[in-house]
């Protein structure tokens, strides 16, 4: 056992999974709460398929739990539960909270450090964006597929910090590519241009990212949608760089057919991100005043679709 | 037999099965181009099951061809072939044109008069719209459900002309509600202001007329489509009132729980009416130099699922 933090893992799917199982085999004493795995985990242990390098955890190095109320209070809470069970987090999140107890999300999209500030005060929050490519395969088997890289930012004041720094530098150790970023609301919307187009769109039409901008309308319209997202950032305070959205398509046609979570969700026909990556950034886009005819299209369309699924 | 114009449905399906059968009924000359029912209409006949009184032809009073080649010429063509088959428009109509045949489109969308026009002569050209839902239920038989109304128009100069006003006549005489509208292009635009959001969302999210409206999102964003079909149309020339959309999302709602006949091929993994009612306009616009969001998505979107259903 590493002398570090405790950390608990909120919601160990893929992304949970994978950075916890990461920091458990580096030594960081590590509880992971699980739901429907549970009982895999605590039999057979956890199985990492990477391109990172493949490992085990049997079940003697795995501290798992189907209740937060069972788990110990742990100085780093890593939120990873979907977003679209954001309502779970304050009943699974509370029993693990020390005075100082920090909290960082991966979640997808925005919304997610104000949400978890406002049920824990903002002091605590960190926030983080996993860029990766991963998928839980079944039970207890994840397969890490591409990528891995995190960033890590305050929430409250500059992104720098002593405790931001600590956690990048902590998962660098346990062989995961993380840095710290200077400006987390700028580093959230920069995710947001590609998210909105290739999730959006890849779950509307059933479409890998190839398929999207294997076209020229095809490019124009993802171009059109980050165009979108990029006046809804200015709107709220952040201006990014106006070649994003050519740079965002140019570095996507390296990845090949990928399927997007929110794609993904739809196929399998589980609840979809939506107001995390849609939601937020319509309704912040609606506050400023602003017009933004495809973002409020992707919205309203998803939700109709998450609507017929869960029929 | 009444002495009145001979006529060939070009397209017998479900529009020009209905109104071919009612000519057909007051005794007009009428000669029918099928494909994939000519068996059924030879050996059964036609049945008809429509609101405004239920009929049967035998095939004794069907005149059915399943080549052009082997129809008389005739005064007049009524073209009623899904506009996705219009390529072969020109062979099928030229063996059945005299020196002063009229060509009456009943096809939805833009862009089918000019076709025809460039293939057969401008002057030659009548515009129609049907105001209809039927359905063909199987092979010779054919359920016409509400509505039925049919507005016709010269292509060349004012809408109205003795040609365009005697072709109303005859379909009024047939028990079909038929009349002539001053000015084609300002009709045909008139209708691609509903046509565009309902047949479009419609067939993008499976959702029927009154899931579209039924949220105020949802209201919202038919409302917007229809928007730029307005400025698409004064773009291409055409001022439509401002209230037009307004007035069509209210006459929408006493419709109930309709299905376009875009969501319905989609749903039966046949081809879409992509060109004739999202791409015309979408070009026309583009043309003028305008950038129309939401049409260009519909456009897009639409293309890529009936791609995906060809395979």
């Amino acid at each position: 056992m590493n002398a570090g933090p405790s950390i608990a893992i909120v919601g160990a799917g893929a992304v949970g999974g994978y950075y916890g199982a990461r920091l458990a085999l580096h030594g960081y004493d590590v509880h992971f709460l699980l739901r429907s795995d549970y009982d895999a985990w605590r039999s057979r242990g956890l199985q990492v398929k990477s391109v990172a390098g493949d490992f085990q955890l049997p079940p003697s190095r795995l501290r798992a739990y189907n209740a937060a109320a069972a788990m110990p209070k742990v100085d780093l809470v890593i939120v990873t539960i979907k977003t679209t069970e954001n309502q779970r987090l304050p009943a699974l999140v509370a029993p693990l909270l020390k005075d100082e107890t920090t909290i960082l999300t991966l979640q997808n999209g925005l919304g997610n450090e104000e949400f978890l500030a406002g049920h824990f005060g903002a002091k605590r929050i960190v926030g983080g964006m996993a860029f990766v490519c991963i998928n839980r395969v079944s039970a207890g088997v994840i397969h890490h597929l591409d990528h891995g890289f995190v960033r890590v930012a305050e929430f409250v004041g500059a992104g720098r910090s002593a405790r931001s720094e600590a956690i990048a530098a902590m998962l660098s150790q346990s062989n995961v590519n993380a840095s710290v970023a200077d400006d987390l609301r700028a580093a959230r919307w920069d995710k947001q241009v590609w998210n909105v187009p290739f999730n959006g769109l890849g779950a509307l039409l059933d479409a890998t990212t190839d398929q999207l901008i294997g076209t020229s309308d095809g490019e124009r319209l993802v171009l059109a949608v980050m165009g979108e997202v990029l006046q809804a950032a200015r709107a709220d305070g952040v201006a990014l760089a106006a070649d994003a959205p050519q740079r965002k398509v140019h570095a996507t046609r390296s990845m090949g057919a990928y399927l997007t979570s929110t794609q993904i969700d739809r196929r399998l026909k589980k609840p979809m991100e939506i107001e995390a990556i849609f939601g937020h950034p319509v309704r912040r886009a609606r506050r400023a005043g602003l017009q933004l005819p495809l973002l409020e299209m992707l919205y309203f369309s998803l939700r109709v679709l998450d609507a017929q699924k869960v029929q």
